[in-house]
């Protein structure tokens, strides 16, 4: 018999909620909204691990962190030789972004620990609570990063290497702030599931209070730099231009032309950066570099809009700016688990929680956790379309706690007495 | 009968020109040159003030500034009851720029004054050395702003209330850096005459010793906004995006087209800045902005090119992101004193100094003087195809002792017994 379900605080983990968003709070003058700017091992995302590594504490975890700054929790279970349940998320965020993503996957976490230890059940199996790091990619360039270290997919030196725009690396960095462990490589666990804001709008338009995702879908970042030559914007005749700006604006164009006419079949494309340099009114500037964030849950239209960039930037160079292409980030699409999606399904349907299938828009550490066990998650509607990465990001807390609930009656149902035949 | 001329130090001058490139001096990795970062008022740009100000103390000028932070220094003639012949340009420079820019045109007029003083001459005109402040505009967005408020075009008021990007006002700059003084609308001077580097590349390839423009080409420049919404780059679809990124692309693809079908009319444009925000790479940019630099000596095709521009931002916002104009500087053409040109082509003659007309087109504190008195400037060729606006900007050290020397001549022949029929 599975132990009578643990006792989920909505206003517990609402509150908490709020004070971690108090970490890298910033006031939003254009929305009037507060929102979360907490990029990875900034003071903000520092505080904001310390903050956590107390409640872990405070909550009788046993706590440490791997080399590339991974925070885990244990909270023991009966039988030591079993592998443990993870749950977790991050607590980075991107600079200007809300309160819930990744915040809201730890602290649901953390709060199905202390329904669990306030309801005294002696769990058979451990659960460990993860933090992950970098994983919005926003500083060191490459999202999921503490995950896929963890997972084996990127190797813990390269990792380390890897630099901010500032040229600290995240080596540097973990040792500065304390939060340099050691290990990389995780056991593999029995199975990892991860509660997060869907930062879409099909949750919401569908009045459902729960999403499944299928999976992930493919992921590929670039960054596209032209090089000219600086020049007078006055004196300096079109035709002895190297006009780093004008090829580059060209290649954004055809790149929007070509996402838009794949868009119907699932491709997206977003240039979220761009700079020029010098950077000045009057002076045609000699750099020009931008990225291109491709997704789609087709791994072969990803693939071919790759070919397509790449073939673009080659035929550049022949008679003006050279361009170069950097690959920043790519990653293939994952399927979740079907066992565990299914586990959770059921739940959801003994708790009378609408729910619907969706695929995952965004990059997730679940993705990386897959390659280890079988891993799925648990997503909550926002508001406003599932607006995300900026401080209009909103989910109510119904819809936070019903999450909640969901992923401690499926921690019950995974590490109780009769766990053996749960994912079988 | 004119006073013999005074000599002109090729050396004094070069050093003197090494000696203020110290100020702002950065090494640019990209071409291991040494450049100038000297934007009006910082503390680069102070420094070479207060260096300057030495060096016009110690020739003996009677120094001051108006309430613009122009700078002025006055050479004594025997007759204080007729207007002064002005002589001069800038010091500051664009980010990242070079050391002759603006530099040269002062330190020429410097030399002239040291060289008349050592020569002894007791000329019957007195010479005023201008230095005006914020000639590029990087700083607080308008260029010849203190010639032009020196002028009467731009009121001080409005001058003093521009701010720079960290929200300083150059009212608050002048204050905090002791450079504000009295008066802003200068008494018309006799003529003004500026030694400038060309900036171009027509007197190199033409391989003549000295350019004497004809007048200064239109210019306009513009800042466009498009407001868009933040979204996250994997989890929004493309028809719930309003993409700034998208529509600032295809904003800039449509002017760059429009100004390359009107090159051969003489027709210039630059986008010198861009900026999206937040700027990360997975999140749609809710806000894209650009400038946009026009330029053309006939001032119908930059008017064209504005109501084209304004066509363009009006046809956005209907169906997506909305697009704003912002104009932050507009002059005219602006021609040349004839008499003055005439003239200082006669003294280039007597010195055997080969010459040609050309137009320019950079702006100048020229254009500004010449609402208030004949105006007029001496070019001076530049290597590598006359680049300026970075560290690889030169004129060799004859080349600008030729102009420095023409310079010195024309103040004899303006300033000595006979200068009554000089301008006649």
């Amino acid at each position: 018999m599975r132990p009578a379900p643990a006792h989920v605080h909505q206003d517990r983990l609402w509150s908490s909620l709020t004070e971690l968003a108090g970490f890298g709070r910033f006031h939003d003058s254009a929305s009037d909204l507060y929102g979360v700017s907490r990029p990875a091992l900034t003071p903000p995302d520092v505080e904001a691990r310390q903050w956590l590594l107390r409640q872990m504490t405070d909550v009788g975890l046993d706590v440490w962190t791997d080399a590339v700054g991974n925070l885990f929790g244990r909270y023991d279970g009966t039988d030591p030789g079993i592998p443990p349940l993870m749950i977790g998320s991050h607590v980075d965020s991107v600079p200007q972004g809300g309160m819930f993503d990744g915040a809201l996957g730890v602290l649901a976490a953390m709060e199905v620990i202390r329904a669990l230890r306030e309801a005294g059940h002696s769990l058979r199996r451990s659960v460990v609570v993860a933090v992950f790091t970098e994983e919005e990619g926003s500083r060191f360039g490459t999202d999921m990063l503490g995950s896929a270290v963890a997972a084996g997919r990127i190797p813990l030196e390269q990792a380390l290497a890897l630099r901010d725009a500032d040229g600290v690396t995240l080596g540097e960095a973990l040792e500065k702030t304390g939060f340099a462990g050691h290990g990389s490589v995780l056991a593999p666990p029995y199975a990892y599931l991860e509660v997060h804001i869907e930062q879409g709008p099909i949750l919401s338009s569908a009045g459902v209070d729960i999403g499944l995702p299928t999976g992930v879908q493919a992921i590929s970042w670039h960054e596209l730099t032209v090089t000219g030559k600086a020049a007078h914007a006055g004196a300096t005749p079109a035709h002895l231009r190297v006009d780093a700006a004008k090829t580059a604006t060209r290649l954004m164009a055809a790149l929007f032309e070509y996402a838009a006419a794949r868009q119907d079949g699932g491709l997206m494309m977003t240039v979220g950066r761009m700079r020029l340099e010098p950077g000045v009114t009057n002076i045609v500037p000699r750099l020009a570099s931008f990225t291109v964030d491709l997704r789609a849950p087709d791994d072969g239209l990803v693939t071919d809009a790759e070919a397509h960039l790449s073939g673009l930037v080659e035929r550049e160079g022949q008679d003006g700016p050279a361009a170069a292409l950097r690959r920043l980030a790519r990653t293939q699409p994952v399927p979740f688990s079907e066992p565990l999606r299914r586990l959770v399904a059921d739940v959801a349907g003994t708790l009378g929680y609408s729910r619907r299938s969706l695929i995952s828009g965004a990059g997730h550490d679940a993705q990386e956790m897959a390659a280890l066990c079988p891993s799925a998650m648990i997503f909550v509607p926002g508001l406003y379309d599932g607006i995300s990465h900026t401080p209009r990001e909103y989910s109510d807390p119904a819809a936070c706690h019903k999450a909640t609930n969901l992923l401690a009656h499926v921690v019950t149902a995974l590490c109780g007495d009769d766990d053996r035949s749960a994912l079988a």
